[in-house]
């Protein structure tokens, strides 16, 4: 099997090497024919080709059975204002796009070991465990009609277009539905209906889909506020969430602290499976590329690592592999070895010798 | 001076009276002249008339000298599934876009007796006190075109506008900016410039701004999925956050949490002051109807008696009268007398009563 390492920016390179380790480590026990390929994306790219990535990374994107990702930007790309689609603006968004990788899962599951490093109180933090489900290739991300422009009014605006078609929401809902059936069985939709139309359309569309096709699943519906702030205060009566992509951005950020560190969560953003059977799949840690600290080996690459479990599972089929890997981070976390953004000491390099030494 | 109390549905009346009753107590000690009138708006009005606010009403919002808002809306009216525009679906959204009220003030200030009912911890709560600034008559809640239509590809597609001109920019950032220079001289704006054209001018205007009118204010950015987990994560950092419509729905609902219940938090919907110096102002609290406790007696007063507060600041200028409401509140809070949501056993009726006696 084919996987496409893109390291990206910042720290980015520094934890997909790290996963990457596991991963042939694993391959060779297990003999799972694995093959890795290279190659630049963001900021990095940008600076040798103009391009945040290029049609022969993107070819390769298509052609492998999963990619690992690493991290996207930094302020030296920032300060260039580019505007345009978010696509021509970052390698990440044209892949979740034209791979159209519109499912985005991102578990919320904090290990017992870092309980005491969440802002939130243990006794609200211990026990969460659910699955945040961000639709990626739609909504105000992409939408048409947006710029910047003088409009009638001879006033200078910025807009943007917030659209989603039926089937769009169809994809992920059943995406939803499914991951909720073989969890705990409650979905909760979260959108701004009360306000936004695509929102109506949201809330009518995940409605017909449960009671047609998932009666065994109980669905709720929360308006984005109220769930930002349930997230908050009792995250434990979670399942599944499924939302629009711009939602999903924000509260599955605000969700990163239950965990007690950003550094540790994984996400996966996969497609439609093709007719063989394999699903178009993209793994990255939810963690930006923190420049701050990039090329000093203080990459927290748990989050990386744990993309990989991601990988094994959705990527190829081997959620028994994924396993072992997560049992080697619980393990490395319960012995007290950690970076520094969890209070630890050890650097990149000790965090995965540590992982290595469990598997 | 005229007040308009618009109590609304749910527990919205009230509370409503109870802050009303704290403001006549106050009006007779201080020789304040106030005058007060009632009318019905929300999902009472809506059942009345087939209106959520009527014109009569509106026009006494535009003639009062400030608008004592309890809370709108209930499952009973989201159940009529009413599409349109928001300010043909809501009386708070109507009076907010006519009365141009842009500058939605949201104080995150908890009290130190409550620091233990958090869900975040003490440590990251004490000290904590900042101000969201969240634009309130422009962005996606009202911007055209949208709709539930099929479009060119023969799909239903729900779609929505982010629209802000410059210059609805710019007023909430010199009222942010402003507000900024007399507390600490710091301003996070928050946006999704790497995304969103809307973002990309609110950015650049708030910047132009601040060089040129604000050289002594501080001012950063965030990118509003990393706002929501900075505000989780240190809310300490801020001071005054301004954002706009949506993002600042969803941020200050998440924040809500840091002090412990939504009951407590009040808000001020300020608008252009006047000629005659009188600034058009709503004062409601942060929480909804909460219909399922409605008419028992047992809702929390004090998110709408601190909203009196910021009426007595913003709306009659006398800051020094609501440092008197505060301190009362404060005072309560300290004698353990309190509501079911933040662990007590008191009713509204024993909270107002321990409240006026403190004043
Ligand atoms: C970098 C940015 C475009 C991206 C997004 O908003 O989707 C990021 O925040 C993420 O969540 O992966
Ligand atoms: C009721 C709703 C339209 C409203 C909003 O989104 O503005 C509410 O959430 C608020 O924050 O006052």
């Amino acid at each position: 099997r084919q996987i496409l390492v893109l390291g990206g920016d910042g720290i980015g390179p520094e934890v997909t090497a790290a996963a990457e380790r596991v991963l042939r480590i694993l391959a060779g026990r297990h003999k799972l024919a694995l093959a890795f390929e290279h190659a630049l994306v963001g900021g990095a790219c940008y600076d040798a080709t103009g391009l945040f990535i290029t049609d022969a990374t993107m070819a390769k994107a298509k052609a492998a059975d999963a990619i690992l990702f690493g991290a996207e930007g930094g302020p030296k790309w920032d300060s260039l204002e580019l505007t345009g689609p978010p696509e021509t603006r970052s390698g990440l968004t044209r892949l979740r796009r034209e791979l159209e990788l519109y499912a985005n899962l991102r578990p919320i599951r904090p290990f017992e070991a870092l309980l005491a490093h969440s802002t939130l109180k243990p006794e609200i933090v211990r026990g969460v465990d659910f699955m945040i489900v961000r639709e990626l290739c739609g909504g105000i991300y992409f939408g048409e009609p947006r710029g910047i422009e003088r409009k009638g009014d001879g006033l200078l605006h910025g807009f943007d277009t917030q659209d989603y078609s039926e089937p769009e929401i169809e994809r992920i809902a059943h995406a939803s539905f499914a991951l909720a059936r073989s969890r705990r069985r409650k979905l909760c939709s979260v959108d701004k209906a009360n306000v936004m139309e695509s929102g109506i359309l949201w809330r009518r569309t995940l409605t017909r889909i449960g009671e047609r096709d998932y009666p065994e699943v109980e669905l709720s519906h929360l308006y984005v506020d109220n769930a930002a702030m349930q997230i908050v205060r009792n995250p434990r009566q979670f399942d599944v969430i499924v939302t629009d992509n711009l939602f999903g951005d924000i509260l599955s950020d605000g969700a990163a602290m239950i965990t007690g560190s950003l550094g540790m969560l994984p996400s996966a953003s996969l497609g439609t499976p093709r007719p063989d059977g394999r699903r178009p799949g993209l793994y990255e840690p939810v963690h930006g590329s923190a420049p701050d600290i990039a090329g000093q080996g203080l990459a927290n690459p748990l989050g990386a690592i744990m993309s990989a479990a991601l990988l094994l599972t959705h990527g190829l089929g081997r959620p028994d592999l994924a396993q072992i890997v997560e049992r080697a981070v619980a393990r490395t976390l319960e012995a007290g070895i950690a970076t520094p953004d969890l209070g630890g000491k050890a650097g990149t390099g000790e965090v995965l010798a540590a992982v290595i030494e469990a598997l």
